[in-house]
């Protein structure tokens, strides 16, 4: 390896929700001038084509499905301690549920400059490419992003699901296909309308995105019909109805 | 002007929070392929420089401050229907407050075909560009942005304030500096710890940035101290008080 301290960091870059086109311009920039990229399933594997520097690839760790993150962090300092640059890219936003904060964290605690890129998350530009607005005049007033990871009820959550149910503002769930019976469930016990609009986008952006549009007393049951696996993202609230007639086309 | 129907289409772009690093890779493209851009002041003017396209801003048109949402839908669905590749160019995303939703519904209804191009919406961007993640494991599991253009009590407002101050999700608040003192107010009075730390990031991502940092009880009088005005993003929970140890640099 070269030894060129002074020139070695990190970026955090949000790539994403997957189509290489929904990368920013600093971002695609901060990957063709890295030495290496450490990436994972979820980003934007499209931009790395053709690129003639390291890719680590922490998604396919031998002995292991994932690298756990402490793992990805000593990886992300000892590249940029190296004299590196390095870009860590992410699906969506490094931000959100992206554990970019940790990462963040350990680079500054090993003395690591670090740059932050952020990018589109997925929680927003998935509805949006399947028509669904997450906020909309007239229909809402605020949007609220949880992680369905952990679900209602679990000693773990932090999340106050009653007051979600009563927040007036749309739900985007994330990882909830495995929980999103038991959310749904919840949400009604918790006075939420039973016939409150709700959809389902899977691989958005990508050429296999598919959308089950149903209501929440619903939808868990629809979307386990149609074999819907991660990543999806669900959207509950008067948006996930909206309609203007015809199907849009994204990039 | 030319007649060619059956090209005239429209491109909703999301162009990020001002920062012209910050558009996606697509939605440059689209700029650089339209022969119309039609614009206003939050979108990321430095991506217009040097093109050759007909440059429409609808925050300087005779006659008014602002253009009626009617008359800029009005623009769109005319230069499309005359044959022109038409660019709406917004700032952060155009489905976050953006009323993209209301441009692809006069579109569609007009008959023209529309493309979304989500951006890197600002509510996420901002915070994270002053080292503040949305989401950080063990600190949130969930984000709520809402508009602080209708303040709580107002009869037009959708939103159960007493519900998002016990969410347990960290709230984002845009257009929310004339009414901070009303919000963080009502948000103590509906039992959120006026100990919870706060920050707003005014210009987010532009040389002009500037980040005010607070608790829930003191924001609202320190950002009005410091003379703190739109736009500015307001982030309120444990993450506005998230200190890796040092500055990081943005794009």
């Amino acid at each position: 390896m070269e030894n060129r301290p002074n020139r070695g960091r990190v970026v955090l870059v949000g790539g994403g929700p997957g189509d290489p086109g929904l990368i920013t311009v600093a971002g695609l920039e901060a990957v063709r001038s890295a030495d290496v990229v450490v990436t994972d399933r979820l980003a934007p594997l499209g931009v790395l084509h053709g690129l003639g520097c390291e890719i680590v690839d922490v998604g396919k760790i031998p002995r292991g499905r994932t690298t756990p993150q402490e793992e990805i962090n000593r990886i992300l300092v000892a590249h940029a301690a190296a004299g590196k640059r390095v870009v860590r890219l992410k699906g969506g936003d490094t931000f959100v549920f992206g554990r970019g904060g940790e990462e963040l964290e350990a680079c500054v605690a090993a003395g690591i400059p670090v740059d932050v890129i952020p990018g589109v998350t997925s929680a927003i530009a998935g509805p949006a490419l399947a028509g669904i607005p997450v906020t909309h005049r007239g229909l809402s007033q605020g949007f609220t992003v949880v992680s369905g990871h952990v679900p209602p009820g679990d000693p773990r959550s932090t999340l106050d699901w009653a007051a979600l149910a009563r927040s007036g503002t749309d739900l985007v769930l994330l990882m909830a296909v495995a929980t999103l019976p038991a959310i749904t469930a919840t949400l009604i016990t918790e006075g939420l309308d039973a016939a409150t609009p709700a959809a389902t986008v899977a691989d958005a952006t990508l050429p296999t995105q598919r959308v089950v549009r149903a209501d929440l007393a619903t939808i868990a049951e629809r979307i386990a019909e149609a074999c819907i696996a991660s990543p999806a993202i669900t959207v509950i609230g008067k948006v996930a109805g909206f309609d203007p007639g015809s199907e849009t086309t994204g990039v």
